[in-house]
């Protein structure tokens, strides 16, 4: 699609996400006061908001109204921030710099950051049950399915706990692979389930596709990100570059080689061109959204 | 009721409730396994079991089965365990003893404690949205709402952020209530909806006793625990006694005297009882669940 019109599509959609984050997160003025506060410190920081484009492109593709997935990708990026603030704290890879700004623990505290997670999360499901679309009952039930699942332990936080196991260790290709399909991958799975259910999924295999999608683009995503992590600035990043190494932490980078990992970065990015030609419409916006995610600098 | 019939009725509802936590948990070799096996060391602590009673006692009231309910039960205890294991970090409460074991970041450590509540949580809303029972769509998604509402930050987590912020500090009787009502009384009042719900509660009037008495009992149950943090032994406890004190933490027996508070208690117990002769059956098991918490030495 012409850049222009996915610009201008891209402006949109992030403009009602942050509307229907605004409308969902409690006010900062009602109590617990500080817990709101950080709430929407967590989440107004200027993120990429990949995960809501892939929902928002996922439920264009399959016919559905943007005011009526909005809330899909609200429910997303209340789970993904959630997962920052927990990952961020020094139990876990103890970062101080998230998007540019201090994380939740060190503009808050440690026990803010965890319960700002704790309640982001149940928020999504709320969202999901309360939203006010022409969602029927039965994808209501669909999505929340999806999203339980994605999240927990066979899904985003088994990811977690299998990456914190492999500090200092060596990995194979397929377990590294295996580790980021859950704690990046699901995330990316559900963005395109949650989006695509909102509009008519009936076709198996285009269902099919879309997930070939995600889980391309979510693995490609992991490959830019550890090529990035060793080569950018922290200025550019927005967080601390050359962690993953100084953590001794197992990345396409460590165990390949920079131009290994960039390689591989290529194919993916190829593979995931091969996929968007055969989902309808080739893939819409999604076609760009890959290009975001394979050309970006930060 | 007849204590006989109780006890019966209450050990086959926790047989149940347990081999319901088995179904659910994933299995401790699946991997990642450690994260599994914490998961299992946190739930499978012998705790009280009190909102399983409570909901499952709430859907017998109103006609449900016990195969339908137990599943209610489960997903208050999964939540239930997430908020314990979460309070219990050095961030938060800081405590390594939780009946009678070590807690899960002492037993694991601080990341795998983490992510147990992190799991925890979904699973919950798992269990509601793929339970094998008879409830309909609109009763899944009315329980999801139930749930996703009383564990937030305008719930569980709100009630624990302000308990946090109130260290050192006094508070009037109402501010404490307030904070009791959310931190401890949400998933109470939780437990009474999810279980109901499971039944017929057509009628408003009942429902809103249900509503009372859970808020009541929940009230009663955290002046019981103030009072035996202040008079029990650790080893009577499971868990540190007389941490409160230690802690600086305002409760009913550091602002009110331990006769006032007892005085409390007694007072809370005579207006369950007056709940309870106005609901059907007068109560039922919810009546025998009341003496529970009232009279509890741990």
């Amino acid at each position: 699609m012409s850049p222009n019109f996915f610009d201008q599509w891209k402006a949109d959609v992030l403009t009602q996400v942050d509307l229907g984050l605004d409308q969902w997160l409690p006010k900062v003025d009602q109590v617990p006061t500080t817990l709101h506060r950080a709430m929407h410190y967590a989440i107004k920081s200027p993120g990429k908001r990949i995960r809501s484009l892939i929902a928002c492109a996922s439920g264009d593709l399959f016919g559905a109204d943007i005011e009526d997935v909005v809330h899909s990708a609200v429910a997303i990026e209340l789970v993904h921030t959630y997962s920052l603030v927990h990952d961020d704290l020094p139990c876990m890879d103890n970062d101080e710099l998230r998007r540019g700004k201090p994380t939740v623990h060190v503009a808050f505290d440690e026990a803010i950051a965890m319960l700002v997670g704790d309640a982001l999360q149940p928020l999504a499901f709320k969202v999901l049950v309360n939203q006010q679309t022409k969602l029927n009952n039965e994808v209501r039930l669909r999505q929340i399915q999806v999203l339980s699942e994605s999240i927990g332990s066979l899904g985003m936080v088994g990811g977690q706990a299998i990456d914190l196991s492999q500090i200092g260790m060596s990995m194979t290709q397929s377990e590294l692979e295996f580790m980021h399909s859950k704690k990046t991958g699901a995330l990316f799975l559900a963005s395109a389930e949650l989006g695509a259910l909102c509009g008519d999924v009936s076709s198996t295999s285009s269902r099919e596709l879309l997930r070939t999608y995600a889980h391309q683009i979510g693995f490609g995503f992991q490959v830019v990100d550890d090529i990035l992590d060793a080569t950018s600035p922290t200025e550019v990043l927005g967080k601390s570059a050359g962690k993953d190494l100084r953590d001794n932490k197992p990345t396409y980078v460590t165990l390949f080689g920079l131009d290994r990992a960039k390689e591989m970065a290529h194919e993916i990015a190829e593979n995931t061109k091969s996929t968007l030609r055969l989902l309808p419409k080739e893939g819409g916006y999604l076609d760009d959204i890959a290009k975001l995610v394979f050309d970006r600098s930060h």
